[in-house]
């Protein structure tokens, strides 16, 4: 039975502990909060809970690192000063690749992934075993061939379908298709939300299926998404401004 | 048995009937185009064909105009001289009141109507019975209560929830909710069209449910949405405007 160490037991670490425990991994987790880690033990997301990063680096086979961006970041630069093992996988699954694969460059046991999986709701309760059934699960090729493989491997295991991607082109690529579309749906639910003051049961009857889709997206966490936002500032603006262009160039008729 | 008349047997229209007629309405189709009318009477959204518009207002109870809005704006305007009976009562079904109402201010037999449903696909092969199940379908009351009251009574029958509204307030409401969004999609396919140019299968991978739903909608028929635009246009600038705002003020960190 092979082990898998899961840093970060929110809604995507979780899911992939339920995913992994269906498949017959023993699971071991770590949470920077308590509830964190009692959430994931709750709803059997992982078999045992840790103390430290450590306690995973010292005894699995594969390790996730699930946490925010920042956090994520930093779990990735402290790599280089971990005696990890030549049989060991270390993946992210931020939703930003350039700055993850920087700070990880020349670690040979990490690869950089990006599930393209999750939605507004946080935390191990909202966790499903099928998350990744079917969706897009990127990872960008690293100098290592056989770990390269081996996420590859890992993430088609999980349910998913890896396809391998250049960081820099993935974090542009992203910026328009996930980025831009959160940007537009948290002003959009603000918007929303300021006209519900004057008639909020008749604007909430008034919703067709995108702006609903659109108010689902605008409850995800703010701070989650402005670490984001700021990694890929550059991208995402320029993204950002070109929409804004072509919606002003579709000048309304009449 | 009652009989139910359709002028327009796209998918809204074709919807009415098949909703119609497994509640037991006999129904009649009109539609400008020879394939509408073939359509819906194969996909039994219809069972009778007729050639013009008056053999349905000689014949129905309950007659749903379900064309494209300035369509629809004609023919609510042609009711002033058409000798209807008074128990017989007309429903339009178009995106934008305020017009609709002002077109058929004095006709006793017609009361303004939107149903919440709808989509990206068009024509009645795409009709289904259950559109409408449990989606607000708006009225606007006008001076005609029994009317009023029969086309709320009417549009419940088909399984919709029906909700009164101010025809000003609607096209207030909707020009948020419902046709930025839509001006939001077009552009935003526009956009992830471009960028699909240099890697169509990457881009396509990296979509999000969101970007998804957004393309989806930007499959939309551009000419009926540039009706609506153009009949809403004051709110519509308005709302998008302070969508830009609202984004251009949630700066970017970083």
């Amino acid at each position: 039975m092979s082990r898998l160490g899961i840093i970060g037991t929110g809604l995507i670490g979780a899911s992939v502990g339920l995913a992994a425990r269906s498949r017959e991994w023993e699971v071991f987790g770590y949470d920077s909060t308590a509830e964190g880690l009692r959430g994931a033990l709750g709803c059997g997301a992982i078999d045992s809970a840790v103390e430290q990063p450590s306690a995973i680096y010292a005894t699995c086979d594969v390790i996730v690192i699930a946490a925010h961006l920042n956090a994520t970041l930093a779990e990735v630069a402290a790599l280089r000063s971990r005696p990890l093992r030549d049989d060991q996988l270390v993946i992210d699954v931020a939703s930003v690749k350039e700055p993850v694969a920087r700070a990880g460059a020349g670690v040979g046991a990490f690869v950089p992934t990006h599930p393209m999986a999750g939605g507004e709701q946080r935390g191990p309760a909202a966790a499903r075993s099928d998350l990744f059934r079917g969706r897009t699960w990127c990872y960008v090729p690293t100098a290592d061939e056989r770990r390269t493989a081996a996420a590859r491997v890992f993430v088609a295991k999980l349910g998913a379908e890896p396809v391998a991607v250049d960081a820099a082109q993935h974090d542009r690529i992203v910026a328009l298709t996930s980025h831009v579309p959160q940007l537009v749906a948290f002003a959009f639910a603000q918007c929303v939300n300021e006209r519900a003051v004057q008639a909020p049961e008749l604007v909430e009857a008034l919703c067709g299926p995108v702006a609903r889709e659109l108010l689902r997206l605008g409850r995800s966490s703010q701070p989650m998404w402005d670490e984001i936002f700021a990694a890929n500032a550059g991208a995402v603006r320029a993204e950002l401004a070109h929409l804004e262009e072509v919606i002003d160039d579709r000048r309304i008729p009449g």
